[in-house]
């Protein structure tokens, strides 16, 4: 079987054979089909797509070009979380641990943040002391205890992915939703959990600007998850503004705590109750319904903040400052950007709040790159909030005094005001099953 | 300029710069562009194309990635023909020395052929001695001593085509009719010629066997042609059966000296005059029916012949061959394929009769394959002659006797018989100016 015919076929609009598929991506991870013929198959996959058939069996081969992590050991019914990816979003920190309050097992490796924002391993380790290498047996018996662990992604997890994605990158070919699909889908497959539930944000800040595209990319990673034999359901969330009024690493842990003790903001508190209630679901815990309200339960009984505090001293987190949260690391240094007008928030631009955070030092440029745990902006006002001239909008935190004129500017032009309130915003748009 | 950034605009289908095009050919030349990224640009521009503008930039600057040759030392003007390739097709034999004969000078460089059939250099060199490596002066002196001069194509004639051809024959991205009009015309751009006319085959014997692509090929290689300062003409011509009687190389240098004799088959006759006369029409040698005129006087008075042993005596060539072809080289072993039932020839499918050829030795698997001179095909019946059972249709010819059996069943196969004929052939469908 000729790589060249095999590019040509889906070239020409063929449905590739399951074979074709799994030779291809065993040889690419051999090296033995080079990158130039993959970049080649790449674009034409952008352009003529590929049935869920190919689909499920693309992402299972690259699934499987690596470790495939057996869960087996973890009792119970095991449910993975994604999201992919916006601003201020700490909704893992808070309903996992809701989740695993009410009886679901959450193994969750979690790759790092690229880009302005940290990962939610960028997040726990913002935590003194937190730990997120655990070796295997380890990271079954905090789950098994805890109810749920996250740990950082584990290097031989989907390699095929991993090359591809380097490849994608630089070919023009990332931008296409049959592959974006399978390059998340393969890592959860491998991660080894029953069911996955997919956080697909849509908005300004999110990696899929468009509600359509967003609609798409859910539809399709469903498919494929549900052919792949693991139940698996999407939300399409709101991404226009950041989610809270914490962005940065210990920031974000701070609002986590603070939401879990039933103080958080109304969206970010809505969206995690939705996200849990959905684990719970696939966890078969009962109907939609019943799973909100066993959700809100135990976050209002607090619960929920015992097993993010327990997870946390497993791996050797300081439980202190998920009690006095004044101990997380916070950047020394602080400006306060202020209304100019009065008037009402009509706008708060994810993701130039993203940039602004990221240039304070909350993000990753490149793989390389340090995060400042401390950094990162408090948004004392979000859209429908009223604001006087002259009042602060919200604080810049950075360890590095002279990143603040760039990152003002960019937090100034996220801002835009209007003479009315908007009515409510919608957090969820779609459910996918 | 971000070579990724150059890819996604053709993928999203916009035009490209100029400045785009060049620096990336230039930098692709250079190594400074790595064959995966260029691999994704050819396949985004096969979906996407290229219009007339982008696609006469691409080619200019392919070509002037090696040397422009300057044939400004030999006077008159310089007409260029070539053929997208045919089986039995030795109208440059025969074609090119009837324009010279009329006062045209033909400077060709010609590659070798890859295939089943031997380019035109092969077929030069069956003759005894004949020389088809000349340096500069020598090669312009042969076309101002004898009005032509045919020699092999010098190494560092547009070698980002022979880069990209390489890259694109591996990456399924080959059939695509811009980078094909790229390509081909980069070539004839580099060779310096002020005309070129173009012989676009369609059929079975053709790489472009449907007629809405060769015309659509023809039109493209017209419009760069012409866009880059060019008089370019292309002729749309008949490759379902194929050319005269002839096929292989030597054989095809006897046919092409009885053509010239005025005793060749009518097909190849009128092909060969039809394409002289375009070439003189390019030199401006009067209108179409004139020049036709003109073309059929050389063949009549042999002084066209003159012009073709001329040549061949220039570089090299044994003169006497060209009087007496059975001194051209002929392969010992011969066997005939004879007709099973009687009836009319209805179809000698060219591609089957060039496998065939190929069988027998003379073509080119790989380009370090060596040629049999005198290996082909003679052809008794055409398309349309009455056959009785056992009468000989073709007789085959190679050196290597171990070759008939797989030759003589791929003949076998070329031959359909009906129970009519068909009416007379057409052999050129369109003229694209």
């Amino acid at each position: 079987m000729r790589m060249t015919d095999i590019i040509a076929a889906k070239r020409d609009g063929q449905i590739l054979s399951e074979e074709q598929i799994r030779d291809m991506i065993e040889r690419y991870v051999a090296d033995e089909i080079p990158d130039y013929q993959m970049s080649a198959m790449m674009m034409a996959i952008y352009f003529q797509g590929m049935t869920d058939r190919e689909l499920t069996v693309l992402t299972d081969a690259m699934a499987k070009s690596g470790d495939m992590v057996d869960l087996s050991e973890i009792q119970g019914i095991k449910v993975d979380k994604h999201s992919t990816g916006g601003v201020g979003d700490k909704t893992t920190l808070i309903a996992a641990p809701i989740a695993a309050a009410c009886g679901v097992k959450v193994a969750k490796m979690s790759g790092k943040g690229l880009g302005f924002t940290g990962g939610t391993v960028d997040k726990l380790e913002a935590i003194p002391g937190f730990r997120t290498v655990l070796d295997r047996k380890e990271f079954f018996d905090v789950v098994n205890r805890t109810g749920l662990s996250v740990i950082g992604q584990s290097g031989n997890l989907a390699p095929a992915d991993k090359k591809l994605y380097a490849l994608r990158d630089v070919t023009a070919t990332v931008e296409s939703i049959p592959l974006i699909a399978a390059s998340i889908m393969s890592k959860k497959l491998a991660a080894g959990s029953d069911c996955i539930l997919l956080d697909v944000k849509t908005g300004s800040g999110a990696f899929m600007s468009g509600r359509e595209d967003a609609r798409a990319l859910a539809e399709k990673m469903v498919r494929i998850g549900t052919l792949a034999g693991r139940k698996t359901i999407a939300l399409i969330t709101n991404m226009e503004e950041p989610l809270g009024n914490y962005i940065g690493n210990s920031l974000e842990v701070a609002e986590a705590v603070e939401t879990l003790r039933g103080n958080g903001p109304e969206d970010l508190t809505e969206l995690s109750v939705e996200l849990a209630a959905n684990m719970l679901y696939l966890a078969q815990k009962g109907e939609l319904e019943t799973c909100r309200q066993q959700a809100a339960a135990v976050l209002a009984d607090g619960t929920a903040l015992e097993c993010l505090k327990a997870m946390a001293a497993a791996q050797g987190g300081d439980p202190e400052s998920l009690s006095d949260t004044s101990l997380l690391p916070r950047a020394p240094y602080s400006r306060e950007v202020k209304a100019k007008t009065e008037g009402f928030i009509a706008g708060l631009d994810a993701k130039m709040c993203g940039m602004a955070s990221g240039l304070l030092g909350a993000g990753r440029e490149t793989k390389d790159s340090v995060i400042d745990p401390g950094a990162g902006i408090i948004l004392h006002k979000k859209t429908n909030d009223y604001v006087m001239a002259g009042e602060p909008i919200a604080t810049l935190y950075t360890s590095k005094e002279e990143l603040f004129p760039e990152a003002v500017n960019v937090l100034e032009k996220a801002v835009t005001l209007g003479k009315a309130p908007k009515g409510k915003k919608q957090m969820v748009y779609e459910r996918i099953v």
